[in-house]
């Protein structure tokens, strides 16, 4: 176990995969925040804890908002993304990646997927969420690319 | 290989991982049995192969059901949690905790997220659901804390 | 770490899980691409850079469209079925199986995810896709079998 923690690859990977993953869990709480602020629930339990009072004020709560859609796309986008990168990234540092190569790969998918989050929340105008999509996924197909060349076992 | 399986930790690590991942696992065939005994469907070859006879029969099994909806929304909610534990939760294991420790967030973790699943599906009333989901967040951030804090490369 | 890439069974897991999840992040381009051919978008931005000139065209772009629908339904059951995978077969491939008996598995696993997204996108009739889909959830179970018979610790 320690000789993992010994590989600065490992580091690397450990800290930017957990600082992906704490940015993909923050767009739960931040859906929880618009749903409560605008009282747009998808529950009518939910509804009737923040006010609601008879069928009536449950159905007036239980409609869906454009903004709240815009944060839910994100957050399934983060989740269609950021798990392929989680799981190649793993097998990519066990590989043996020099550390600048691997550091550069994981910097720039931090970066394109904390870009593409303000992309798609403020929004930016088109492309640069699409690009930065495009930037994080081709990080993840060039770590993949190395793991097939050098475990492939079929 | 045989170090892991040697620390008492990544053994926890694996049967709590293993449980949470079988309870969302769990969530698919749960969508299907509303399906089929609703006869509620999202695809028109799956309203055929359960009875609906022309275009007509097709439409009037491609509806939403609210409970249906419920069963996702939870399914959801699980892939955006248990994803992140299961990511952080193995970077954590690596760091060395104490096993008594370990032990305590994944069992709080694990436990929160099937009482969670329960408050959603009865449902039980609101802030019971809301709560559980909390606990398990604080969990993830806890060992993401440790992790970063054992780490950090940036 | 080499030690890892020692285990041919640690070489196969690495190949197959990196296969099924490009195969799960080659559903986002395919949905990219069905939006732009047809013209139909999530995002009002989007809908501006392919074209909408005003408030009116955004709303005609924006819409549902029952193909894209279906490709999403396809990703989400990816989502569903390959994450609990990678999760247990990492720790399944831990647990040190026969080569033959992973190999199984993985192979088994892998040819019901790619043919279960050929039955849900071309699309075929039922029960293809329901039983692509149950293989691959049976794989899932038998491993995680093996792994809580091997580690169990609670």
């Amino acid at each position: 176990m320690s000789e993992l923690l010994n590989s600065e690859v490992f580091l690397a990977y450990s800290t930017y995969g957990t600082i992906v993953l704490l940015k993909m869990l923050f767009m739960g709480p931040l859906t929880g925040y618009f749903r409560m602020t605008r009282k747009v629930f998808a529950n009518p339990e939910d509804a009737k804890a923040h006010g609601a009072k008879d069928e009536e004020g449950k159905k007036k709560y239980m409609r869906t908002d454009p903004d709240i859609e815009r944060v839910r796309r994100c957050h399934q986008n983060d989740l269609e993304n950021i798990v392929p990168f989680i799981g190649i990234g793993l097998l990519y540092t066990l590989t043996g990646p020099d550390l600048s190569t691997a550091l550069l790969h994981f910097r720039i998918f931090a970066g394109s997927r904390i870009f593409h989050s303000i992309a798609y929340l403020v929004p930016l105008p088109q492309p640069s969420r699409g690009l930065s999509w495009l930037v994080g996924m081709g990080v993840t197909f060039s770590m993949a690319y190395r793991v097939l060349k050098t475990v492939m076992h079929l």
